[in-house]
């Protein structure tokens, strides 16, 4: 199977900002993009805050496996309609990978039900990523740790659930830790959050960073069809579908097969 | 310590039904309310829809240490700012016991991001609720099953994240079953969800749905003051107030000590 | 990639009990490897008890993707060394998936930590399985639930840590309930507990049963290289290894580089 | 309700090596219990290895409400009925905190299942403990972060399963990030691992580590009764009692009521 990826990327600081366009020329989102495209496993393509749709059309994301999801300066664009699609989407079963800054985006804190804070500096300090969990794919092939000689510093506590699996922390020069790579599954959908990737440092042009992104496309799609039931629905069962043998009892607020409040 | 708890009812169907009024005439808030207050280590008051602000304004929900909600036939109509009051609260500390057919309330799909869905058949049919955590402190002094005679099936799959503690599973008469008894933390706060409590019957008053009640309330309250700063606020950390010595390098987008994106 | 399975089974009861016998005459780990071998992404093999060493040689654990375990009457009589063998290997990044009776095994109690009691009976009972993680890999292409006709009854409460996923909660035709189907992570393995397949019954030879059996062992298995450090070890790091530069302070037990105390 | 606490430690190097003899010339079990009966909600007493049974005699644990562990240089030592002893007190409900060099203790690893191995170094550097989780109750009145200026280092991979909740990461001066507060439930048990304690240095005297003794030992105690029954039993349930009315089908291996195999 072949992972189809969409990148879709915030495309805002590598139009305005000089420094931001001078390390990514064609978008942050187009450098993702090529970096999964190394894999022969990986198609992905990229869309952006400035399409219609925000380049997320209902009949994209529902042939999308996996969504990696960078955005910095404009979380409060980007439409409610488009955060529920991509919301529903992971719950029915769609992967999703969360860089950065996108861990204030809309749909980052729709899934997680939590504020997503953190403490931060940006100083071009020196990070090294720890990997917690290994052997995990999405740390296959990487070594035990490695360094980005400038990242943005975030830092705890990260207001986040509790991770399904914590699989990198990092150590950061100007004294903080942050838990860089957590996994969790929403639905039937997976996540995993990414922490390096400030717009103003080469990050995704880092190796082991780039392995990272493929092994996450990878981990979190599915190669399941999303699946068909709606997922928000609350079905009713009638006393005559009852599975074992019984006869209604007591009052009730509904007939037989209505459907309950929402 | 005494437990501060506010017990939220939506106080539709007990005014508007024959067979609820009947067996809640006071309102099933004022039942589960004195169900609490028959512990000597709990206070509880009520509030409901109806009153302003829901009978939840701030200062109110300050100086709550455990809220309870029930709601089933007006979810719609619970204003979103006292949502976003109870969920903040709920980070900073608040403990939340979410009841029976509130797992469609927006306090809880808000703080689960996930659909909270599930499947339902009101047949007054039996349910045997078994202890899967025992000597946990929210079914402390229960047998290891008891039934009630007549309940709303809930069924799987019930769309939560994998809780933090599977405390009752539930199996009904009609070959159901519903995980009825589970755990979350978010933020500071401690969440509970228990499935029991349709409003055609008299649940809240058996005395293990109590005794549930009551641990949980205990359960699910800090002892300690509400966390100080704002939770959904991420702190810049200046380069001069970093904790190891550094220097700022290369490239960035905010000056020292400004704010971030939201 | 093709996954390399061994099946392990006690294969007592086949030899010793007519009735099992009868359903079994090949064994069960027969019928569990043949089950498994319909899939083309999965080349089964089987081991026993009564075999040299189990069947399971180090080398042949080493190359094991995935190890199926059944077993019943004789958990006392699986030698230390090879339980140690296997929970190694798990811990390394081989699969595990456990079978029913082996709930009791050495093997698994030793990487729960917990002691995996339940309760049970043998009535030949209906058991309905319900999917609570609806497109969980290891539930992939079955239905919302499914019924055996006969099987042994294994209630709650279930002696194991909160899992990773619970992916099916079995209800019984007496009144109980059961997590039938949870997944743990171990050091680099992914470990999946099944609890159909009770030997006085046809269970394996159920396609739903067999399709899970395939989908465990594509779950479970991992496509990386076994972890190659030693697992066990804790590695000093001198101070002239430290990765930033920091200078030997204050008393010490051990010299640089020296063993550390197990 | 006062906490019942029991320290246990080794108590080797604080009379065989001048260095810790200095600093702790009682043994460090004596500094740990005297920070916890600071509190006035605890009681604490202590255990060597040394004493018969280690100190710890079956009555003994049966009466505890939680007990600490240290343990270094002589882990092997520790008589096998003696572990089991305290292993079964946590999953029938004790409280249990493990402390520094007893990751590898027989008693934590026996409970984690895993290796819990580590990297380290002893070169008295600088640790700062980051509060991960904010407002729980093992880091009340705690500030977000917190130096200990020589702690012997740490680091990831740690070899545990993942925890049920992380509530300290630790930074070290030489480069290396660890988990340094994590939570686990193990049957009716609640764990604490907690990593500072190098026995050559005052960390004991800390009065952010002291807070955290006295917070854990509230935290990991329960108030309600040891589990009554044996939790390493599987019980039979025969067709007799069954709750929902049910006749035995099918072949059967067991006479009703009768031991199943272990």
């Amino acid at each position: 199977m072949t992972v189809n990826a969409i990148v879709w990327g915030e495309n805002v600081h590598e139009r305005e900002n000089a420094d931001v366009a001078a390390i990514y020329p064609g978008g942050m989102h187009a450098a993702i993009a090529a970096a999964l495209n190394e894999s022969d496993r990986v198609s992905a393509t990229t869309a952006t805050l400035q399409e219609p749709e925000h380049g997320l059309p209902q009949e994209r994301v529902d042939e999308a496996d996996v969504m990696f999801w960078w955005g910095h300066a404009a979380h409060g664009d980007v439409a409610d309609a488009v955060v529920e699609r991509v919301v529903e989407a992971v719950w029915a079963g769609m992967g999703l990978v969360v860089l950065h800054s996108a861990h204030f985006s809309k749909v980052f804190k729709r899934l997680m039900g939590t504020p997503c804070a953190l403490t931060w500096r940006e100083a071009g300090e020196r990070e090294r990523l720890w990997v917690t969990a290994p052997n995990h794919p999405i740390v296959a092939g990487l070594p035990q740790h490695f360094e980005l000689e400038n990242e943005e510093m975030y830092g705890e506590p990260f207001g986040i659930p509790d991770p399904m699996e914590t699989v990198l922390i990092g150590w950061f020069q100007g004294g903080e830790v942050f838990r860089s790579g957590v996994t969790f599954r929403r639905g039937a959908g997976r996540i995993f959050y990414f922490q390096p990737g400030h717009e103003t440092y080469p990050t995704y042009f880092d190796p082991n960073v780039q392995a990272i992104l493929r092994n996450a496309a990878l981990w979190a799609a599915s190669d399941l069809p999303r699946l068909e039931h709606d997922v928000t629905d609350a079905p009713n069962r009638t006393v005559g579908e009852a599975l074992e043998p019984i006869e209604a009892r007591g009052p009730s607020l509904h007939k037989d097969g209505e459907k309950g409040f929402r």
